[in-house]
């Protein structure tokens, strides 16, 4: 294992955080990478730019939007919240009218979750730009991007996100154990001010540190090596073709859906992700028991319906490395799940949809 | 890379010698590996019993039997040949016809492909010991167990087999790299008297050596290590049920060549193989075309008609580490291709069908 | 890679917490495993058990002891540090004085580093506790083992410890991304208590997934799994095996350091670190420029003098899966790259004393 | 794993056949690979080029020529062997005159060992050329290069070499489990007519394959792909950055033998062998036990003496992707296993010797 205070490490620290910048879609954004996930990027993202007491605007349409909250709270921010049901996607128009109603621009962030892994609903973060722009408030844009950046388009300088917040084990196909943040210009002006305390997740020492190339603590050293194979994975194949592949699929699953007779979660066609989708079970099953059967008979793990959403749905993750065999494949386990279960399905019948979905539409080869 | 001359090294060499008779379901037998293939076995098997100009007895009923006679050949024995049709199995009652005209006792032995790769047929070979065994005829039985033994039920002991042949590279489930034999003692017995020459194939020097839990000369290390852990695999979920575990995938395959109304090369029930399985293709389709379009466009890799089968038909593998998922996968991705080459099929009727079969028969776990 | 939501996931969990308590050696101290590193142990281990204002007593002797001190400060804690020379050992005698006079026990913690990295120096945690009780004084203490446990003897109830942390990337031998902490059951009833902001290091939400064999967001998956690996190899070879093999290692290079002529960092035999040997370089030459040397010419990584020592010392690490030949080899290339920068050394010396201890006293097989 | 008849896997067998020409240094010569080792390597070049009762001329001076012969005499072929003591090389003048007493052009090829690896001799192929040359003599030159190619200077068109053989397992890095073999225009010619039996090895199915990128079998596809890399790895380097870098690793070990007050096997220095080194042990000690100990105490794979030189010497190899530490750590296990068998060594002054030596002559970057 190379060692991280050699001379030659800082050549690997600095193509990494070079090329992390064409997956997030920016020139003036800079990238960081701490040895955690997406839920420590979260944190790096608000202790970093904030101070105890500051007030943010929160939309919570979902578990992992609700966790981003309850992050802010620990760290003494004060979060006005926007609820929605799950299954909807970001309001611009209620974020709108509530930044217009804080004339003295108290709020100093709005947090969303691009893509809401609970419900598979992915929000339109150029109208929450939008939004913002028509209040002229000057509040920083807090993007949770684990479960899309990479995978989904995302525009960080095209969108005015201030924070976004990735992990390493969704779009970059990593084991989970990098938390990547990447920060605009105007939020990184605000790390000397803010009073949150912190010391692992400080960019203080992590500008420091990055300057040299090399990181104030020891770095998780096999998944950046790690990293650097996926970011040439991605780049290689060119984002553009990365998302039209991921929609390619995800379209295969929804035809699936249709084909089942059963509704995605997201409320409407435009907030359907192309990394998950959710599925809702028909009334009178426990989608909790579909996901176990899956599992332990037919060695296919599908995603659970959290908190509110406990036992209504399950959920077929679509991301990363995947081609349309194995998309197949997992289709043809959850309808045997599903007859397992007692849902009525026709088998072959979700998975012939997919397949001809797939065979129309030939995939680009990479 | 553990030294293939250290005194820690017979340890592993009588661990897999003694394993191995597991696999091959004999006391008496003597297993030795070569590093070589399954074409390399075939000829340890004949130089090592066999002096030049001796007679053997052979059936020919696809690709991998015609080559076996051929290496036969090669080495200067004279085979009497007892050609079938592609796509039916070994006829005991021509065996034994040909061995009773045998009065002299001049044929050595008899040649049989177990499972005949290229046409999806699984012969009966307790039936041709049978016929051996009714024939009075003390030649030796030599079988070629390539893409049986470790898949299939073989039973060397039982069925009076006198030199098995197997490779790495299926049943195994390792890279390809080991030509494995295994030799009873009556065949061993013609090792010092026999006159092919050899040296490579030499099966004294291997006696010699093994004895120590040595080798003549390097063998295959790596490949070694990957034995163990195959080994350990298989036993430990016992051979019964990996027999099950493919039988119950095969007709899963099968119930989905049905589906899609499709004939397979077997020409009996009997004779369908759990290891492979040799789709007809319909007339006016080239059977060439789907395995190029499967492989180029859907990242599957199907098996090609071979010589008088060209173009005839397509052969789907579900041998070794699979699982029905991955079946499903590969049968949606047949009908893609299958589509793509102009055969009119119902998406999702065949892996519809082998789902149904695969949700009906729940997989022990292992 | 396994589902980390998945019902087969808490035996894995499980395991780990268990056998963590043997390489603490802990019967009630209760082990917790973050996708971090030993610098975020630290923050774990504080901000989990003190609030903002809360004094701590500290010693600092090295470089990671600076680090641990300022980790603390950073979150609004009050240090009161006992600065000692670099190259000498925690001072009991001082920590019980300054406990001592804190008659109104303000002093919530004493926090130590068991085995100063910078500076090859190991401090006698007994000791420290000794003092603590001569003080009848109830402050936690905070011991960073994080180049300790795992190698050197570490005895987290025996001593008396509070609060242990360690990371993956040393005694563990895995890639760093594991931040391990240790608690025992005086330091987990303050968790409740205690007012640092926190929220992806919170024991609480930690100790209530843990429970189901859960974690409360992603774990570092592949750590996890290489962490039960490294747990079987040190459970197997035994703790007081992998101690003695360290202790046997380090008297080869310091053997060598003796026979060189050069003193190590550590003032006094007694502090000598088993994991790490500090080597002081004569006057008139750049430590540094033997490290650039050593990585350059000889693929040698030698550590660093760190901040008040850079330049007058270099570190061999010694510490985890190594053998003889490859501590022979590493002081051969010390004192090539010695020979590089202008140090007079007599090529073989200090290898051949290396050597001479080795074979005078046998490795215990493992 | 790809698979072998797919028509994307002929780009990888072109690369590797026109790659391998760079190894062997010949620009007419035609390179197969064999899923076998050194020895079937042996086995493919004298059976495809030569009949039953063809007479060869060569020469033994150590364990591998003399299994190579043994191979050949196996195959029916009568050879005419010079016996040197083991320890020399190859005498030109001695196969000059032989070949010039042959006046009937009998012999149809000289067999030699390039680099005998049981004595550490390396033979001069060029001044066995000139002697064939100057005998005039169209006999073919058989060479085997298993511990010499891809290691040592190695010019095939150069050196007039017909038949050049070499594994897996030695220059290139890999695990056993293929055997090479080149053969030059002349020896192809004589594939057609040569009347050994034969059909693993037959070349003309070998040709017949490759002709299109594919093997008449299954390949060893994990070592092709290894294959692939360890070219690169060399190409990268460059042939004569190789054998200069195994020069100057040979002359340390060599220094390291001279400080003990040792010999070589070699007789005279010219043969001296850059792979491998044998050193002879001093009157009263047994080789095989400082092996034994090297083993079982130190860890250290050294090589024994075979047959003729059992107990006499032992071997250090020092080939492939080895640095100056690992031979430094190695040869510090050669002192330590000498003293325990009570062999009068100074600890460090072979290591010394061989650190002057890496520490005087930098090694070149690769």
């Amino acid at each position: 294992m190379e060692d991280h205070r050699s001379s030659a490490f800082p050549h690997l620290t600095q193509s990494l955080l070079q090329d992390l910048t064409k997956i997030f879609h920016t020139v003036d954004g800079r990238p960081f990478i701490f040895p955690a996930t997406g839920s420590g990027g979260w944190e790096a993202a608000l202790v970093n730019t904030l101070s105890p007491g500051d007030r943010l605007l929160a939309v919570r349409n979902g578990q992992f939007s609700a966790l981003f909250i309850n992050c802010a709270e620990r760290h003494g921010l004060k979060v006005d919240v926007i609820d929605v049901d799950w299954g909807d996607g970001v309001p611009p128009r209620q974020i709108e009218t509530a930044l217009k109603a804080d004339a003295g621009h108290e709020i100093k962030g709005v947090l969303i979750v691009h893509n809401e892994t609970a419900t598979g609903v992915t929000s339109d973060v150029a109208a929450v730009r939008q939004a913002m722009d028509a209040a002229m408030h000057p509040a920083l844009l807090y993007v949770d991007g684990v479960s899309s950046i990479g995978s989904l388009e995302f525009r960080m300088d095209a969108w005015g996100v201030d924070l976004a917040i990735t992990g390493s084990q969704k779009g970059l196909m990593l084991p989970a154990g990098l938390g990547i943040i990447c920060v605009s210009q105007k939020a990184l002006a605000l790390v000397e001010s803010a009073r949150c305390n912190r010391c692992f997740f400080d960019l203080r020492d992590m500008i420091k540190a990055n300057q040299g190339g090399f990181f104030p603590y020891t770095p998780a050293l096999s998944l950046l090596f790690g990293l650097r194979e996926s970011l040439d994975m991605l780049l290689e194949e060119g984002m553009e073709q990365v998302f039209a592949r991921h929609r390619r699929l995800a379209d295969g699953v929804r035809a699936a859906v249709d084909a089942w007779g059963l509704k995605v979660c997201a409320s409407r066609p435009e907030w359907n992700s192309d990394t998950v989708t959710a599925v809702m079970v028909p009334d009178g099953i426990d989608g909790a028991q579909i996901i176990d059967l899956a599992f332990r008979r037919h060695n296919l793990a599908l995603g659970a319906g959290l908190t509110k959403m406990a036992g209504k749905l399950f959920r077929i993750g679509h991301m990363g490395d995947l081609n349309d065999l194995m998309v197949l494949g997992a289709l043809g386990g959850v309808e045997m799940a599903m007859a397992d279960a007692g849902v009525k399905v026709e088998f072959g019948s979700g998975v012939g949809a997919a397949a001809a979905h797939f065979q129309r539409t030939p995939a680009a080869h990479h």
